[in-house]
């Protein structure tokens, strides 16, 4: 990387951990400066506006979701034991040291259904291609026949992205000491659901 | 209602609609008192901080669930009917009038999970009485003979909350035309797990 990329990188690290704790719009191109240690208008040769900046947290924060949640789970074999994976990582990621306010997804859902703009689609971009990578794992858990060919793998997908919102509302929201054994229960109950024989 | 309480309502309406939308953190005091049309000073008068009209915010949100998704509800036979009706008037809940910017209670989930002080306080203890009514509600339903007696209501309240959520992200966020029937087909699949006699 250039020092150029280098500072950028550092700014958005730096960035995405703010936004973590006060969101996408309540982090200021000033306050960012003073952590990062660089002035205003050094910071402003690198993002000329708060919106390139968020675009930029939420394609960070994507890539380090791939590193820690989807690159792991591959390395499991393909079907039920990928998807296990896959939902035990996605978990532990609103806990990932990068994000010391729980998931700026969920945040940033919260903060941008209503503006539309480039952070908007960015979210929505990076939050379909998850859902589409949940699905695929479904479909390949029905190839390999742990899954009933009826099973949707669309409303599975749904399904679990309910559980781990669930999950993340129990754990953060209300501490809830059972957050994480419910999560798993939750999970448990779909996949017992899409891999049991219809009767009649 | 005396005219200092009908001006304090009417100030905490025009404050929840604005939280809707940029969330509890988003409103400034300075812009609901332009949007209910009086003076800074005039509404210091009846909220000395920010927090104190989160706080009633919040209560009055939590008023109009009981008042348009729970009291409705109450109506419906116990047991499996009062389930769905409890299930299908929360979906509707995010597009009630008062809330174009969806649901009050998710938006400050996501803002106030780590920041401790009444506000929070306050979202907790309202989210926390709708669990325990839902769960409530599954004990009735194992009391009517609709649900096994082994299924667990805490489980199940949290299988739901998760379903509603990813039915709001699914509706305003990813805009999906299926995210109603995605929601209604996952709430019957987890309704007939509880239904199912158990097998061996």
């Amino acid at each position: 990387m250039s020092k150029g990329n280098v500072t950028k990188s550092r700014i958005v690290e730096t960035a995405l951990r703010a936004a973590s704790v006060d969101g996408l719009e309540g982090i200021t191109l000033g306050r960012v400066a003073a952590d990062v240690g660089m002035s205003k208008s050094g910071l402003f040769a690198h993002f000329d506006s708060k919106e390139t900046l968020q675009v930029d947290i939420l394609n960070a924060a994507a890539e380090k979701f791939v590193e820690v949640v989807v690159a792991p789970a591959l390395k499991a074999p393909r079907g039920e034991p990928r998807l296990r994976a896959l939902f035990d990582h996605w978990l532990e990621w609103e806990q990932h040291k990068s994000l010391p306010g729980g998931c700026i997804f969920m945040h940033a859902a919260a903060e941008l259904d209503d503006r539309p703009g480039s952070a908007r689609d960015a979210l929505v971009n990076h939050q379909r291609r998850w859902l589409e990578t949940l699905a695929k794992a479904v479909r390949l858990t029905i190839d390999a026949g742990h899954f009933r060919a009826d099973v949707d793998p669309g409303l599975f997908a749904f399904q679990l992205y309910g559980i781990v919102l669930s999950y993340y509302h129990s754990a953060r929201l209300f501490k809830d000491a059972d957050a994480k054994s419910r999560a798993v229960a939750a999970f448990d109950s779909i996949v017992s659901s899409a891999s049991r024989a219809t009767i009649g």
